[in-house]
């Protein structure tokens, strides 16, 4: 099995544009890249000059590896068009690697991590997931992903599926509890700033300590003075009314006080 | 009005720890503590060497302010006990200034952070939100706050009361569902410790940007194949299925794709 050294993407949205900030410099050679919005290349994406390919098709046969970094809906059908001697990974979080099983060298490459393109994020760490449709590629893959993270693990598309519902749980629910108490406070007319070390103080606790013994507030301490007092503060909030009673109702039945 | 250089502290818990810990070498002087905890004091208090005194009438008249660190339920009963001639502030987000009303100077020092005792957390920042009796304890109270904070504000009882639900939202909550998520992924055997960088993340992006203009995710698409599937794989785990179901519905309806 090839070492992947020269590679190609499909794509050019966050995750291609965050692929090709990581992998420069690594020695990793990005040569080709197809996409439908050609003009919005990033200029992340052009410093690494790839060639732009006009047809799927056109993609070199001697690609070591071919990143599929595209919508879950168009994976299979895109995988479809690639020519079957180029291996393909796709960066999904749900989508099984057996809808992309048309060639010997198949897997998966995800980057669990939010990636927007933006200047402070550059060192942020990017645990990769690995999946390969044989142990050769897989270690390939492996090795590859260790050139842009130090945390690189095997996962079966069942499992990467799981932590893919718990990435959603701990970055898209939270930024809307994070949203809804802004927005909350701007219907009030007081500072959401004042409570971003709160809510960054919160994230960095459990990098460390489990969540669950570290919980407090009114919810944890049964102290439905407080939670009444809330409630009816937010009786014009349907939206965050209904999160308070439902979150609270979770917290105050884990607590065993 | 008299400059505050000499305080006493009501409570040993990490609120008190937390203020001791700050206060240290900024030239206040930590003079007394009354605590019914005697035995249970933190190091960092014992270290600024108050006086421990065993009943709250015993507090030197001369001290420039008392801080009640105490739970909700027990200020107002605690401060018609305080001489009345000292200055007296609680650290509660709820508790309204009028229930400690009983002298000339009294008011609130609310430290809006998440306050554990860890050796990690001793350079957190601390908003801390004021409010007096009057605009000469005002101004002393945030002089005194400058000393450990450079994020002071003055706020009425009922802003402070409204940024304190906020607060519960942010922290509490967000929590919960780092709790959740992690007992899921116990549950299905997959390391929880994968996630800790993208929750890590997911808090540093609202720094600078608006939640809601940065939500992203199966909701936000609107894309009903990984919903239900999520939805059918925590047919087992009702409080997250109940989590997701509300949220996902929440997030959803506020997408204009």
């Amino acid at each position: 099995m090839q070492e992947i050294k020269r590679i190609g993407i499909i794509g050019s949205g966050n995750v291609a544009t965050n692929l090709a900030i990581k992998f420069a410099n690594t020695g990793i050679e990005f040569a080709q890249i197809f996409t439908r919005n050609q003009k919005s290349l990033n200029a992340a994406i052009t410093r690494c000059r790839p060639k732009v390919i006009k047809d799927i098709a056109l993609f070199d046969r001697n690609l070591h590896l071919i990143i599929i970094a595209a919508p879950d809906d168009s994976i299979e059908k895109i995988s479809k068009v690639i020519p079957n001697e180029i291996p393909v990974v796709h960066t999904s979080g749900s989508v099984a690697i057996a809808s992309i099983a048309n060639r010997s060298n198949y897997g998966s490459f995800y980057p669990l991590q939010t990636l927007t393109i933006d200047n402070d994020n550059k060192n942020i760490p990017i645990p990769i997931l690995i999946e390969a449709s044989n142990t050769a590629f897989e270690s390939e893959l492996i090795k590859l992903a260790e050139t842009i993270s130090s945390q690189v693990s095997v996962f079966s598309s069942e499992n990467r599926k799981k932590l893919h519902l718990a990435a959603v749980v701990v970055n898209n629910f939270t930024n809307h509890l994070y949203s809804e108490a802004e927005q909350y406070c701007i219907e009030s007319g007081i500072s959401f700033d004042l409570l971003k070390p709160l809510l960054k103080e919160t994230a960095r606790k459990v990098q460390t300590q489990s969540a669950g013994s570290i919980q407090t507030g009114p919810a944890k301490r049964k102290d439905m003075n407080i939670i009444e007092g809330h409630l009816n503060m937010l009786s014009e909030n349907k939206d965050l009314r209904d999160l308070y009673q439902l979150i609270s109702a979770q917290i105050s039945k884990k607590s065993i006080r």
